[in-house]
């Protein structure tokens, strides 16, 4: 379940009064997501999502808030964080942090088709290049420095040959640099679960909170996993084909990016890999965590590791 | 019809490229609309409408733009513009300034329903109130001190009672004052033609070029005028209680704005008979005018000398 802190109606109905959006008309629970308290909201204007941010605190909600705002002006298919009568994007409700955005259309796919990879990697690719002329700043919280760090905490956790899978690669990363790739802002977390899918087309990109500044096409690596991998950790072809096309009609990859690219589906593995073995064996003690399979990432892993020629699909 | 500047299918592809919306699946000219041309674009991401300005210089844009792009921000239903990559909202093709809006839904209505009028007397009432947070500024070009002057040149063209009433009508609005009215950002001509309506809901206003800041209940008495009018210029005590009833629900009234309604009713009536008088009359060479016949708001203009009593509809 995904309602931490409840709503009442009414609670909600003077809410809104700040707001320019209508009367209530109906309030109820959404039961997707795990890190935040998220109701749909009808009311006599229109249709619209709730969050209130369990964890993150409103200063440290700008860059995200601003970042889904500048990103739906220009047009990228993602929800737009409402102002309130005070002109403000962030209020709260029941000591929460809140945003309310427009409903967005769509649904996520659990295997998805060819032509919605397509428009997945077009629709990223528009996203970064509207992205260039965002203002905020935010590190990969996620990055180099903190999967080495974590991974030096997890291998007494390991087995013998996991261990060893695990230490090669952090190592093998550690002596690649990807300074040198175009950067800019990038979601790190565009799974299928995070793309709202209206048929062929993207309804939106949702869950923004690991958004943040690196490397462009460590963001289509990171899709690309989760989109095209089958349960041995292969890569369904027509897919990764799909997806890295979408992306090149928009934004066509340059001689470094492809000569790093399966590096990075690699580095990209290794990010997951990692957290969810983190989630897995240190959970953190009153936070509502859901462990999530590792080996699913160490198989996408290997898989990639075994096959150097994934720069075909460009 | 409204297409002044023709813009070619490979026009478009390539000012597309300026832009995150995909690249161009259908582009047709709409028919609607009397000063701009407008263009709606299908793209692989979506569905647009293209305007080029065909009067408006692009220096005279932003009051209007940022308007439309402030409103949307805070849930009134109107077109939102879409920024460019270089994150301007203001482009340009074929030597026109040029916008591009998201698309909406709706159509106007020939005669409202009263749930359509109690809609769009809340959703004005909406904007009013998100207005205030609004920073451009706008005189009101169409306001006492124009049709005070531009009466002055019109007596000359018409039959003696209808100058003596058109006479009497600028003399008595000149003895009004209505400086103590709240004021704001208002539309200034949200006729039916200006509403897209989806069935009872507001799909969005439309054609934001005569906004400008004046006294918020003119622009009520403005839109009660078209959408509540008959042919003989008496007003439908349905339509206009409902318009009255939605806007209250969102803003009521202050005893000031109640005592001076009848006499603003009559401004917005004026307002509008002279303009129209100007237009048939004094029409600018090589400028595309309607005509528009100018009695149906001297009807209306003297239903309401006659009806004193309309602040009933509070």
């Amino acid at each position: 379940m995904s309602v931490f802190t409840t709503v009442a109606p009414d609670d909600l109905r003077i809410w809104l009064k700040r707001y320019s959006l209508g009367d209530l008309v109906e309030l109820r629970g959404i039961a997707e997501g795990v890190t935040n308290t998220n109701y749909a909201v009808t009311t006599t204007q229109g249709r619209y999502v709730l969050t209130l941010f369990e964890t993150l605190q409103a200063s440290e909600l700008p860059f995200y808030v601003n970042l889904m705002a500048h990103l739906a002006h220009h047009g990228i298919a993602c929800a737009s964080p409402i102002a309130n009568l005070r002109d403000e994007m962030i209020d709260q409700l029941n000591g929460r942090p809140t945003i309310i955005v427009n409903w967005l259309e769509g649904a996520p796919v659990e295997v998805p088709s060819a032509a919605q990879c397509h428009a997945l990697g077009a629709m990223l690719a528009q996203m970064h290049r509207a992205g260039e002329t965002y203002a905020g700043r935010m590190r990969n919280p996620r990055g180099p420095s903190w999967w080495g760090g974590a991974a030096t905490q997890l291998y007494g956790y390991l087995n013998a040959a996991d261990a060893s899978q695990l230490r090669a690669e952090v190592g093998l990363q550690a002596r690649h640099r990807f300074d040198h790739l175009p950067s800019g802002v990038i979601h790190a977390d565009l799974f299928r679960d995070n793309v709202l899918m209206a048929g062929e087309h993207i309804g939106g990109f949702i869950d923004f909170y690991y958004a943040c500044n690196d490397v462009l096409i460590f963001d289509l690596a990171i899709s690309l996993n989760d989109w095209c991998s089958l349960p041995d950790g292969a890569i369904d072809e027509a897919r990764a084909q799909a997806i890295c096309t979408g992306y090149q009609t928009v934004r066509p990859l340059n001689q470094a990016e492809k000569d790093s690219w399966n590096h990075m589906l690699r580095a990209a593995a290794l990010r997951f890999w990692v957290s969810r073995l983190w989630d897995w064996h240190k959970p953190q003690t009153g936070e509502l965590t859901y462990r999530k399979d590792p080996a699913v990432f160490q198989r996408i892993l290997a898989h990639h590791a075994a096959d150097g020629d994934s720069a075909r699909w460009f």
